[in-house]
Order: C-alpha cells, then structure tokens, then sequence
C-alpha cells in the first residue's frame, strides 16, 4: 500500500485535481473577460460533455449539472445531491439538489442576469463541441422561461483556449506522459526482434504501458499502430505481417498520464547480417523527415497562423520527392487528437480549422510521416517559439 | 506473444468485433420495421456519439461519419478514407471521401429517400442522447439544401433498444465482466485485514483489475467506491479510515470486459476476537437487503414497468424498518450507468424513466442497499423472468 500525504484532508490525486481545475477556472475568467462572454455554462449529465474535466478536473458526473463561471467573478454550481464531491471547494457556491435542478439554475440566472451566457456547442470545433442537442433542447425549454434564449452564445472562442492553452500543471503532466513514451519504447528496442509480428509488438507495448501504469492514448485496438515497411501504416490494427531483416519498423503510440496524452511516432531498422546502417531508400526519408520537423520547430510561435506552418514544410518535404497527405500537426491535450487549429493544408478537408493563429501553451504535434518512415513529436509553443515534450529522435534507432 | 487465430485475415478482436456488430444491425432493422423508422442516421466524428459501439463495435472513429441502417434493407457508411478499416466488412455499402463527405451523404439519402430519419436525439434517455447540438447544426444545414430537415425524427425508440436488448454475444461478455469482478472480489477478502485504509482497499482492487487486464467500469477515482461501517459510502473517493475489528466493509466495484461492465457492491464483517458472527446491526439489515433482492428477482419479467418492480421492494424494505433513497436498480451494458429504463421511484427525480416496460435482453443491477449494508446483483431479462449474470452474495463474508 502505498503512503499518502492527505493534508487538508484531500488524497494526493484530489489535491492535484484541485490546484489543476483552479489554473483552469482563471485562465477561463481571463478569457470571458476578454471575448465578453458574461457566463461560461457547462450543461451536462452523465455520458455527456468532453469539456467536464476542464471544469471539474474528472470526467464523471451522473445527474444533470450545470456549472458556471462569471466573468465578473464567483462561479455556481448546480448539482446533484450525489455529485457535490465533484464540485466542493471548487465552485464558490454548491448548490445541491435532490429532486429538481431547473429552481436553483433559474434563479441564479436570474440573480446574475448574463447578458452572453456561453454554452459548449460548436460546428467546427470537435473539441469543444460537448453539448447533446437532446440537452441543448431541456436548456431552451427552461430558458424560454425566463426570456434568456436569446442570449445563448457559443462558448467557443473561450472554450477553446481553455481547451488548448495548456497551465503549468497541465504541461507537466505531459511531458510525464511523453517521458513514459519514451521509456516504453526504449523498453521496446531491447526487446523486438526479427519473427515478431506486427500484433507481437502491439501486445509488447501494452504490456509495457501495464507495467507502467499507463493507458493507451486512443483506442487499443489502433493504439499503437504498428506495421514493417512492408506493411500498410494506416488507422488499421496491427496485422501478421512478421518483421524480417531488411524491414523497417513503425509505431504510433500514445499515453494517458493523469489525463493528458503523448502522440508520438518512432522508426527502427532491422538489420541483415552485415549491415551497419539503414539502406538509402530508408535512411534518407528520415534525414527529410528530421529536417522537416527541424524547420517546423522554426516557424512555430504564437501568432502564426496554422496553415502558414504547413505550407513550407510540406513543400520542402515535396521538393526532396517525398509527400505526406495529412496534416502536419494536430493539438494534444486529454484527447490524443485535441481538436481545434491544426497545422494543415488550406483545403475544403480542413477547412477554416487550420487559419487561426497559435498561442503560447498550445500543443503540437509534428509528424511530416512519409512512406516507409514514421516520425511524430511533441511540441509546446513557448513566448517566442517552442520546445519539445520530450526527447525527439534523431537517428533511426538500430537492432 | 499470445498464438491468435487470423482465419480470414482477422484478428479474433476483430472477428469478435464485426460478429457482435452483425447481431446488433440485425436487430436495429427489425426495430427499425417495428417503429416505422425507414433510416437510423449516425451522425459523428471523433469525440461525439456514445451509440457509435452499437453501429461499428468501437468507440474510434476520427473524421466526420454518416452510418445509415435502412429498414427496408441495405446499410451505408460514408467515412473519411483514412476511417474505413472501422465499417469494412459491416455495412453494404462503404463510400469514402477523402476532401468533402457531403456529396456522397446527400445522393445517398436522395437515392433512398426515407420518410423518417432517426438521429441520436433524446432529452430523457442520456445512453441514446449522442448527437452533439454543433453537428445537429452541420445535419440541418445539409438537410435543408435536399428538403429532408423535416424529416428527423428522434432514433430513440430503436436506438434506445438497441443499447437495452442486449444480444447473447452482449450477455456473454456481461457475465465474463462478473465472473473477473468476483475473482477480484475473492482475491479481496484473502488479502484485506484490519489496519487497511479505505484508500489500500481501493489500491488493492486497481492492482487486481491490473492483474486480470481488465478496467474499472467508471471513473477509476470513484470505482471502487470503499467505505468502512464508520464511514461515507456514497459517491466520493476512498478515504482514509482504517479498518477496526467490528467494522463493516462496503465495496461498489465494476470492470469492463471487451467493452461491457458489471457493477457489483460486497459487504464484509471483521470480526472482534471470539465473534463467530457479524452483530444484528449488520446482520439484520442484511438479510433485509438480501430478502428485497430475491422480491424483486421474482418481479422482474417482460412487460413490468420499472416503478412496479421498485414500488413494493421500496415499501417491502421500510416496513423492515430501514430505507434506500436511490432508484432500486438502474441498467447496465456498455456503461456502469447506461441510461434508460430505472427501476425506480414514481417522483420528479426519475421523471418518466421508470414508466417504461421491461423486456427481453436488458439487464438490471438490483441495490436495494441501506446504511451499512451493500449489495448489488446484476440480472438479465429473460422470456418469461431474469436472472443473475454472476453468483450473488448470499452471506455476510467474514474476515
């Protein structure tokens, strides 16, 4: 059994949740003031809300909820008489209720009057688009009552940088979930070899992220992706295929630690008796790999926008004959693909997700991934630049 | 590395997979028929729509999704290219799209053109309420360029069985889900003694859930969910009160088997030197307990409402002279909590969720639990009856 330090009467994880939700809860008051959105409301239930965490620290409530923070100050939450454990000591007033939530929401939205209240419901933002339509239809109703519909707006554009302007604490906890990454590969390296197939590896890898206790950052089933060079390296689960001398090995892999995720991809090479390095058709599409994420790190910074960080990459990657057809890089967070701008061409594919410009404490990804080579780092964008979440690679590791 | 059967070029998670999507689609059509539904419409992309397992056997899809189930026959997915391998094999018709899925989602419905288009929309039903209000905006907007908007209607009368009825290759990895839950169990009542915390107990149960490769069944900060006899058993973290000679233990714990849960609560008795039996202020309400859990087995069958089977269980345990507040049971599957039908209370709390009839393939928890006691059992609707999923607990077990 492990010994806990419960000062003030809170585990260690309920302390870490705490000091997490109160970053969160002040970056979000920041924003309403700056974009004059009055009311931030969080209107879920059981099942619903991929915004919860950022409210709550955790992702589990079960009766209907709404939590509220006020550009003016002081935050409300109306919650279950069960779920108040969630809330306590978080929101300035807890109000529970045991049968009918609508009085005590209604009145503190009378008692408030919000001219904008912001509500999670967005069409291009997968992220921050928590709200059901089945709870967007109870929360009209009840707003009819009280001639506050009209002042619904979408919490987006405060939401969003909640969701990708990650605190202090938040990129902590990422680099440990990138740095347990990279133990679990290392744990790999010593381990694969030729005869393993490519479900082999994947089994591998969980087992190591049990060992670690850690989960996989997206589903198991594609989480990691593994295929030899002569596999197909796509979102399918890792196939049969068995690794030979002369193949090339890729992985995407990922990690939940304490509820943020790592996204990363590595390459090895396997080599036939002799060989002391990679052959040229593997060895120079990772030397333009490398450099492109080399020259992505340079155009990275706030204020640029996203597709102006593709657009070079791509083509530089283009003009040595190579191609990539993905974007160039997505955010992370609690989700592995954290929604909102991505570094990615401007088509009708992407759409206006990739025109927005990025913000100090957001997340990338970096992954110019070309046939038979597999590179994805993690990047955090700094005042004037960024840096990596852990240590990126830069030779094709040998076995 | 574990030997796995690949006939057909599977895995046996993705024969398991694509056998378990075939009995549901089978039974969403012949729901569909019965409601006078001619399309289930699926309308997702990555981080919406808690149906989405039902549909494809996986809650992992990245780029906007249209899964079309007909009535009159014949199913449809369009999918972003790099999605596919997720309905391949599942739907008659797959189109992908690599920049745009409008134009293969509009001829699709043009082509077929139902009257009826049932979407994940329900405001009393959260385990069928998928549909996020931003893509319900996205649906409607392309809805209206072919005059179809007016022909949504809510899945909920299919979906909602969908998720409740579960099919035998459903109930068979529910009882698995049992069956690792009281091994787990088991193991517990070996290793736990006095001078455990609350929080040891709760560690002890992650490890064994580690050792089994199985998942707690929510949020792993609330599941297992410990409280001595001197403690809070509610809806808050394992504390750290110690075990005494004397004390009750009260356990709520669930696992996840390849993506079904139990949900089980235990009670142990520590006996004082020389006890050979737990006092009657345990003892008593237990066999309360135990007796309103055989009363309602014997109530629950096809075409009883839920308050019926909760009204006289509820007045059965106050004459005993103690009281539950909660719904009597809840439904459980993919979820812990999986919404829908409650065994519950006629009041405001539960609305109109306990007015619905029982039927075939659901499966209830029954926790008629009262202070200092609890039990839980987790039963399947059968023909003409139900029955348990694992062994329940018959006696206090003593430590």
């Amino acid at each position: 059994m492990a010994q806990n330090d419960f000062s003030n009467g809170l585990s260690e994880a309920e302390q870490h949740r705490h000091a997490l939700v109160r970053e969160k809860h002040e970056q979000a008051v920041a924003l309403l003031r700056e974009h004059h959105i009055d009311c931030w409301l969080t209107f879920t239930r059981e099942g619903s809300d991929l915004l919860l965490p950022y409210v709550t620290g955790s992702d589990y409530i079960v009766g209907l909820s709404a939590l509220m923070l006020f550009a003016d100050g002081g935050s409300v939450a109306v919650v279950a008489d069960y779920d108040t454990g969630q809330v306590d000591g978080l929101f300035d007033r807890v109000l529970p209720y045991s049968l009918d939530w609508r009085e005590p929401f209604l009145e503190t939205l009378r008692e408030r009057a919000p001219a904008r209240i912001g509500i999670n419901t967005s069409e291009s933002n997968f992220g921050v688009d928590g709200l059901t339509h089945g709870l967007y239809r109870t929360l009209v109703g009840q707003l009819d009552r009280i001639e506050m519909t009209d002042r619904l707006v979408s919490a987006g554009p405060v939401s969003s940088l909640v969701r990708a302007c990650k605190t202090a604490a938040e990129i902590e906890r990422m680099r440990r979930a990138g740095a347990v990454t990279l133990r679990i590969l290392d744990d790999l390296t010593g381990m694969v070899r030729p005869g393993f197939s490519e479900g082999d590896v994947a089994e591998l890898l969980h087992e190591r992220m049990q060992t670690y206790n850690v989960a996989p950052a997206w589903d198991a089933a594609f989480c990691p992706t593994v295929a030899t060079s002569r596999g197909d390296f796509g979102h399918s689960p890792p196939g049969t295929t068995k690794i030979e001398p002369g193949d090339a090995l890729r992985v995407d892999v990922g990690v939940v630690y304490e509820g943020y995720c790592s996204d990363l991809q590595r390459t090895w090479y396997f080599r036939k008796p002799g060989e002391t390095a990679p052959p040229p058709d593997i060895a120079h599409p990772f030397s333009v790999v490398r450099e492109a994420i080399d020259r992505a790190m340079d155009l990275v910074r706030p204020g640029v926008r996203g597709m102006d960080v593709d657009e070079p990459v791509r083509r530089f990657v283009a003009d040595a004959g190579y191609q990539f057809t993905h974007a160039l890089g997505h955010q992370v967070g609690r989700a592995a693909h954290d929604g909102g701008l991505l570094l990615g061409p401007n088509n009708i594919r992407y759409g206006n997700q990739v025109q927005d410009e990025i913000a100090e404490g957001m997340v990338f990804t970096l992954e110019p991934s070309v046939p038979l080579v597999a590179l994805e780092e993690n990047v955090v964008v700094t005042r004037d630049g960024c840096e990596y979440l852990s240590t990126p690679q830069r030779e094709i590791t040998l076995v």
